[in-house]
């Protein structure tokens, strides 16, 4: 929509499953597409031009650029995580040594919220707002019919959207109560010691895992776990997303060493990264200005690089942009003031941090606070 | 709220964990609550005075009258699915043994729906509405990064929750494509055949199914799949809930025997029937007006029964009070015209009947419809 203003645009592509769309020359002509309709894809969830798994090399990447120069393509924008931003670095390089007029700026989206220099990545708060939204309901259910209830999160290396978790707790005694990232070490002992703590206290013990926990050797847990208790698929391998396999260990450890009956396990899976009735509207409106930014630094101002967020106050952002090399292929991890000190719950610095980007009309819980009526048959 | 608007009606009690609270007397007075925290706690999801896992029987429900007769309840309400209408039921013939004056009613609450002589039960929209969101959302991300994904939704005896998969389709080859419900026999065989054919016409296969899916012989398909693959858990028992074992199991199976490389499965679990982002306004507004029909029966009219909602228009509900006898300990599944024919997937008889309980401003996806670029490299 930006990129359609300029007059000097004369044609804007969009290429079908990213890279793979680029190298087979499978192309949109979004020029053609309705202003109304795009506005409406912008309200969907997902990838509206599709994904794929493809993780270009150097000469991948050469393709590609062949496919641009055929194309007369002046201006490369690229969506996504720290392996897109590598994939719009290499593509730029090769424009440059042969002195091709060619503007390449990265657009960030992730759920996983891992960009380096960004203060968060859009696509993180509208995810973030189903995990915390989630672990609310939880919170509720469990407490109606108390047990141990264990919900496992999306993030392999980063623990920014299980910390999300958190975000809903309101009354002293709200879950979750366990918040493990894969930032810290997981120490499957401590791990009983503290729902057994938590159990003992609250007669009930709500717990946020990401899918990556990890010890300290660095093998993740489900691996440790899977081989302890004997569950392994049809091939004898161990299965590490897209599958309850984790929860589920978790809980029959639960369940094996404190003795504890009702345990249950919810692994969030896919819901929480396309789930179309819970959005973020501060995560729509930061995701549509990137958008726009980046058509501004390459048209106007004949720039290449990386999109940033950068937080100017509570709560405002501004848009920086950064060179491609020192975004691409980085990971970000959270920071250490947003896991307490034990390491198994998030930190106020967190929720402060964090609670903006859930955007607004978060709904809330409540409670009943009538008083008790005296006992007459003194049951 | 509406019975403290009754001049003879003195205090409102509630029970706090359900029956578990009448036998040990532990009641809130209700009377003294704010109508505006009450109004609050209205919108808060699960139940806000507890759950109970008692399954009361004859003798426990003499208990419950002793405690009543005590504390001279007149009037008793109780939330809930079947059990709950049985308590309510047997209750009321101990008062009437005894000539006691007192009026007893069921209001229904089930996100199973599973309630006879009703069109509907509260609960059931809000939970059919995340289970639509979910799958609408899951159908975006499948396509934009085909393989198949297995969605696995609450459900022991009636398939409405897991029917509600299918709502969001809107272009043809949306997701589900397959759905599974209790009602009808699950045969393996003919799942791999359903899925091979879905898989092949698509390149992708989305696929719901209820929790309780069981083979003609009514074992569960988790228990059959469970004894294929070989996973237990750690005492040897076959978990049939609150646990990822039957996706995993299905998942597992569609791997081995059609050697597609790329399946998912999620377990929505407790997630559908507590998420508090994500409620439908008619089905708060039905959950409402039973509560306050209950008291105008009991306190105006003197009757006893069940509170059950009927349909009279395209969308518009009355309520009708109908003997506890007749809805008591029944359990209503799935009409015929609501499953086609293979057994395999949802009527668009059913998705009349369903659509207007999920509630208004239902989001939709959209989709880009720009004409693709004419190939210079013919790749």
């Amino acid at each position: 929509l930006e990129s359609r203003k300029f007059q000097q645009i004369t044609s804007v592509y969009g290429a079908i499953n990213g890279v793979e769309g680029i190298i087979n020359e499978n192309f949109l002509d979004l020029t053609q597409e309705t202003t109304h309709n795009l506005e409406q894809v912008a309200n969907t969830p997902s990838s509206a031009m599709f994904s794929t798994r493809d993780k270009p090399d150097e000469s991948y990447c050469k393709e590609i650029f062949k496919v641009l120069k055929a194309h007369d393509v002046r201006y490369f924008f690229y969506i996504g995580g720290n392996d897109s931003s590598d994939t719009v670095r290499i593509v730029n390089e090769e424009a440059q040594k042969i002195n091709y007029e060619f503007r390449a700026i990265h657009i960030p989206k992730t759920i996983d919220n891992d960009l380096v220099l960004n203060d968060h990545t859009p696509g993180y708060g509208s995810a973030a707002r189903f995990v915390t939204c989630a672990f609310a309901g939880a919170n509720l259910d469990n407490r109606a019919l108390p047990g141990v209830y264990i919900g496992v999160v999306m993030g392999r290396h980063a623990g920014f959207l299980t910390a999300a978790s958190g975000l809903a707790r309101k009354y002293p005694d709200d879950g979750p109560h366990l918040v493990y990232v894969p930032e810290r070490a997981f120490d499957t002992e401590k791990f009983i010691r503290d729902v057994d703590r938590v159990y003992k206290e609250f007669g009930r013990c709500i717990i946020a895992v990401s899918e990556g926990i990890q010890d300290a050797n660095h093998i993740p847990i489900i691996q440790n776990l899977v081989g302890e208790i004997g569950e392994k698929d049809a091939h004898g391998n161990i299965q590490l997303s897209g599958t309850g396999a984790l929860g589920d260990a978790l809980g029959n450890l639960i369940k094996k060493r404190l003795n504890i009956k009702r345990v249950r396990s919810d692994t969030f899976g896919y819901l929480q990264r396309s789930f179309i009735g819970c959005v973020s509207d501060v995560d729509q409106h930061e995701a549509r200005e990137v958008g726009e930014k980046a058509a501004h630094f390459a048209i106007w101002n004949n720039q290449d690089g990386s999109i940033t967020i950068q937080r100017t106050g509570f709560y405002s952002v501004d848009y920086k942009l950064v060179p491609l090399e020192q975004i691409a292929a980085k990971t970000r991890h959270m920071p250490d003031e947003f896991i307490n000190a034990e390491g198994n719950n998030i930190t106020d610095a967190f929720k402060f941090y964090a609670r903006p980007l859930l955007g607004s009309g978060m709904p809330s819980a409540h409670r009943i606070r009538a008083p008790r009526v005296d006992k007459i048959l003194n049951k």
